[in-house]
């Protein structure tokens, strides 16, 4: 058997010596190399030959005769067990059914993967030599989060842990964070919940497949906004469904299109809308278009979806009032979620929707994943509790505020044309008009060349081609130094 | 306008003043107390009348006109918004479709409400008066996990947090714990895999999800062990698969009925296994099976999952290499979890699987929650690196094997007929046979009522009614007294 030899060789195996042993006669046997019932040396003939303890043989030896590929007979030593069928794993006949269920798992999978590996570069890019300044989209600015309040938090959760929070618990996510997240909303958002209304998920993108994976079926219609959010148009391509685009001008999405649709028979299961900053113009739902759309929504009996993913930063007035708090007829299923609030990698989410939604929602999240971590959920809630969250809130509101005015300043004395108009009220990024003598692809390599990476959203258009000549910059993450640089930068390079 | 009143009076109303006021006036417009074009009183009247500062109110209009439902016409005071629709919401014909919806959401759970509710008491049981010994099945025994340790690992994976760490990652999870885990299972469980075979999960329920929804379709053929484990069955019924049994014996599934079944043309997508500790019935799945079991994926080209939900603890021999680490076929998903190695709340998980299904995971994954939380991986990555997973891995394989031999040795001293035959070698419960004067049902009483909280898993049986007359424990969440002092109980309250 000099196979072993070469194997107790190979220098990166980290396994114990009589685990090394057991696994080469364990591939011999699967090889054949060793035949059913044929005898192996005795331990003290093998450990010779290796140079070992002999113990540590027996113990390889115990170890095959557990899993069943040796067996000792009485008084007459060890064999290959008779048992086993004969090796046989170069079949080939199988090769092609298996190569059908590679197409097949690559044909359900709602993202293929070259999709998600631009997706992946997209949110991680590439450096590029020369490009200083990343405009990032929906990055909150990370080194102003209170880090050391929440490590002691966390690590407080961690001390007083408990044995039920250690355990299973429940897909409605922890009872605690439920009732801050419907009190929190109570304050901010004018949403009058309670905690029964309240699931906890994994990020909102989960909250948006629970909700879509319920209500939508193949060939249902869904009314999403032109331009729109793409996370919410991969979930509904996935499921089949017909999307209708809902134009969107200076005060949101169209409510006349969505009454016209209804008018000519196109009885949608939801409507997406992101009212607070519509994605990814900016544009707030004018309060006219939000009860409009209320009302077509309790009058046909579908559902709105509203995606407040970044609500919470408004730098002028107060943020406005939620559908979900205008509401009467349990239309709404709000999905919010703590990724730029707090930071994305915490990955909390919740959605708040009439209780038999929730009811069906727990059930095929239990069937997905069970449930929330429970330690993020706990040091949540009592960042949230202690005043930590919206303290917090309040500052980043300024810092960015700060960092828009100082961006916006800039733009507005040497370049005007290419804020919009109206400039929107919150949100962490802005669509940038290109000045008219460039294409949208020479703006873009301008600022490249410039140092800056800015970001063409025209894909969030139905119509590509159709897309208006804009570029996307997000003024959060960056020092107010390199946001007043970028901006600099943009005008020398646009002019 | 007296409402105003009432809602300032309302002693829960946590918002500020100006918004209670704004938020009163609000909802007059809303149910048409207010008419579209009327005046509404000058701040000064507003505030004299409610005895406020007058730039409360001043700030409560700001919003409403911000909102845009009232309007301020210059030198004329403040208006409710003309351009407003008519309120009108307690319209009742959506009512009817919106009952439709229901259904339809309802109808989409995999697991009907009162389902859920059903588990979540049985993973939380209320207290039963005089039942103060819980034989829980699959709970690790959080007292004794390294909790200081952990926490300052957490702690550490704060302090030194990076920027890409807490923004947006990477769907696959955390490179560093794919790494570790690669390594770990090719120590543990001879699987020789790299990073790029590892898919972070949250929890192992996600990656059987994940890999089910992109094999099996409606109407496909599944094979699943019977008894078996209820959340895999949970998933192949909701994606509509065919579901066809493989009896289990003491050599674990039979090969035999899964070579009858594709002699006679039935071609399965997916075989479910569970080698290492068979659930429930705890038996090792024999090397000759495997080969077999291997050889017809091979053969056949379907995909084996091995759910090795708990092989980590096996107390005599070394645990027997997994499926995976034996495959020459690329047929083998293993899934895996911390659940029962760390603690059930901490929700990782993770699929070892060839690239190609991994790829075709990723997807889908992005697609539901975008990534695993990145706390958790990086501190779980460090545990394992600094060695403190697999010290804490062999203490808890001692401590439960002391449990089990304490639970053991009662049994086969005072009521051996109680006892399988043979004892499975591993796994975290234990099936008792009822003694033959009694039904299940019956020992069950008994058991409560001598305070032991035990578990009856006929349901995991296909044909339920001809489930063995046995009764599940688990033996290692409880002190070792515990353990011991349920046991005599047992043997008391069925002899």
């Amino acid at each position: 058997m000099p196979d072993l030899l070469v194997d107790l060789e190979t220098p990166q195996n980290e396994a114990p010596l009589y685990q090394r042993i057991a696994d080469s006669i364990r591939a011999d046997v699967l090889a054949g190399r060793l035949r059913r019932g044929e005898r192996v040396p005795s331990t003290r003939t093998l450990a010779k030959e290796l140079d070992v303890n002999r113990n540590t043989v027996a113990q390889a030896y115990e170890q095959l005769v557990a899993e069943g590929f040796l067996e000792g007979k009485h008084g007459s030593g060890t064999y290959v067990a008779r048992e086993l069928p004969q090796a046989n794993f170069n079949v080939k006949s199988g090769l092609r059914t298996q190569q059908k269920l590679r197409r097949v798992a690559l044909a359900n999978s709602p993202v293929p993967p070259a999709f998600y590996h631009r997706v992946l570069q997209a949110e991680n890019p590439a450096p590029v030599p020369g490009v200083d300044i990343d405009m990032r989209l929906g990055a909150p600015d990370i080194s102003a989060f209170p880090l050391r309040q929440w490590r002691r938090i966390v690590g407080n959760q961690l001390l007083v842990a408990r044995r039920d929070r250690m355990n299973y618990g429940s897909a409605y996510g922890l009872q605690e964070l439920r009732e801050q997240i419907a009190a929190y909303l109570g304050r901010a958002r004018g949403i009058d919940c309670g905690y029964r209304n309240v699931l906890v998920t994994s990020g909102s993108q989960q909250g948006l497949w629970l909700a879509a994976s319920l209500l939508v079926g193949e060939g249902d219609a869904v009314m999403v906004e032109d331009p729109g959010y793409l996370g919410a148009r991969s979930i509904f391509s996935a499921l089949g469904a017909r999307q209708l685009p809902i134009p969107v001008d200076d005060a949101g999405a169209d409510a006349a299109v969505v009454a016209r649709n209804l008018a000519e028979g196109l009885q949608p299961k939801l409507l997406h809308l992101t009212p607070s900053h519509q994605y990814p113009t900016g544009v707030t739902l004018s309060a006219a278009r939000r009860m409009e759309m209320l009302e077509l929504a309790a009058e046909h009996g579908f559902m709105i979806v509203e995606d407040d993913y970044d609500s919470e930063f408004r730098y002028e007035g107060r943020p406005v009032r939620a559908l979900a708090g205008i509401d009467g007829a349990d239309s709404v299923i709000y999905v919010g979620s703590f990724s730029k609030v707090m930071y994305p990698s915490l990955r909390v989410g919740y959605v708040v929707a009439p209780e038999w939604l929730i009811e069906a929602m727990v059930g095929l999240r239990w069937h997905i994943d069970f449930m929330p971590p429970m330690l993020e959920s706990a040091a949540l809630a009592q960042f949230i509790e202690e005043g930590h969250f919206e303290r917090h809130l309040r500052r980043m509101r300024t810092l960015y505020a700060e960092k828009r005015a100082a961006f916006n300043d800039i733009l507005q004395q040497n370049l005007p044309a290419a804020l919009p108009q109206p400039v929107p009220a919150g949100g962490m990024k802005m669509m940038l008009n290109v000045p008219s003598h460039l294409t949208r692809q020479d703006a873009y390599q301008k600022a490249m060349e410039a140092g800056v990476r800015v970001y063409d959203q025209s894909a969030c258009y139905f119509e590509q081609e159709q897309a208006p000549n804009r570029l996307t910059i997000g003024f959060t993450a960056l020092p107010i130094e390199k946001v007043k640089e970028a901006a600099h930068r943009l005008v020398r390079a646009w002019t």
